[in-house]
């Protein structure tokens, strides 16, 4: 683990200076190595850096904290941070993750609260340094810690059993703040958009059943009807180019049917 | 485990018959049972009851598998269903998550591909037994299994680093998909719209901070300026109808200074 540092410490700046600073991600009192190796994994796979450990368990580097931990196992476990809590709630906005939330504004502990789909609407907005807090297994964070933190995130989940287990849910979290540090672009998916057939090969497409529909003598009265079923279907198929291509080409055969 | 049955079987119907019948989740050969475990959880935490197993793991009911599965030990683990990739392929429309795709339409095994996001959008019109497919551990579904899968599911992440663990990957995707099983008023989520201030209390508040900008001497021409800023403030917070009360009668009191 690294020394604590500021993180308006200038060494805290990403690498790459066209990816927007993420959060950092904190980590109190966790029980298991193996929560803070997935933890450390779902960082790496959303393109967060920086992990902030409180009271950490010892994170062996033969064991689960690292076996769990996939190629984050190269940078952002070892360059965890170790801080006190004290630390983390004076120098970061902190936004505390809890399964359960108060009812209503009665009491504020656990109340009001953002999903984290409404965090990755709203923080991209703001500057300051930000810590998504992850408390410990069973009990998540205190009243008393939360009642430190400045707001609160819950993941909408079955009312009958809400409580996801630590690594779970910070899953899910980095997954929905993944719009915070990962353009588009920097994503392991194409772009679909792409590849979609040209409006022009769809229409060649419709009028190739057209003519297949003549040629067998599909009813007249019907043809209507069944051309907006196939507009139906391949709309809701999203054709790409070579699809579209490939079945006008089975069509046109099946329409001239060359004498065998 | 309980016997293979039919996936149109009448006893599969959840025992809820307000909630809809949510796809099943298929798990092709593990080899890890905390993963199971994981998935099961997951399931549980996001409304899904239908666990399928394709050559799972020994699951010990003192092992990981029931260690991880949190309160899903209870139904989703022990009612798993065993069956076979065939009986899976033939019985479902499935769905098969892989994290690496094919970057374009001259290979299909891997092409196209949805986004969780997008099948939550697009699966509630869709009838038929449906099943999402994850794949071993390091090497997740082959080639061979995608190819008599249906249509392929892969998360957005990094592309640096865009594998997930099995586990993390299955959460995400339950995840995604929990509006296919839990209405708005399923989770344990209060619904914040109850509770936001009326529109008529918060004008209250700002017309009290006129009064208070007024008492104390606020340039007159700063005043629209610093209006502009509160309603902002205020604006971005979606105060309570409790918060809001509470700072109106703070203002009020500051206006007022009653001479001690």
């Amino acid at each position: 683990m690294t020394e604590p540092s500021s993180p308006t410490d200038d060494s805290s700046t990403p690498s790459d200076p066209t990816r927007r600073t993420p959060p950092a991600v904190a980590v109190v009192d966790a029980q298991s190595p193996g929560n803070v190796g997935t933890i450390a994994r779902a960082m790496k796979n959303f393109g967060f850096e920086d992990l902030l450990l409180i009271d950490p368990p010892e994170l062996d580097p033969e064991g689960e904290a690292y076996g769990f931990a996939g190629h984050a196992r190269e940078d952002v476990l070892p360059n965890a941070t170790e801080i006190t809590f004290d630390e983390l709630v004076s120098n970061y906005h902190t936004i505390g993750c809890t399964a359960v939330t108060n009812e209503d504004d009665r009491s504020h502990v656990r109340f009001p609260f953002s999903t984290p789909a409404d965090l990755a609407d709203r923080l991209p907005t703001v500057e300051a340094p930000t810590a998504l807090v992850f408390g410990r297994e069973r009990v998540g964070l205190t009243n008393e810690e939360l009642a430190e933190i400045d707001e609160i995130c819950s993941i909408p989940a079955d009312e009958e059993y809400p409580v996801l287990n630590l690594g779970q849910a910070a899953t899910v979290t980095l997954y929905e703040l993944r719009t915070l540090t990962l353009a588009g672009d920097e994503t392991q998916l194409p772009d679909l958009e792409r590849v979609r057939a040209p409006e022009e090969t769809v229409d060649r497409l419709y009028d190739q059943w057209g003519d297949l529909l003549e040629e067998i003598n599909h009813p007249e009265e019907k043809r209507e009807k069944t051309m907006r079923m196939l507009r139906r279907i391949y709309g809701r198929a999203d054709l790409t180019a070579r699809e579209a291509n490939t079945l006008l080409g089975l069509l046109r055969r099946a329409t001239e049917r060359p004498e065998r």
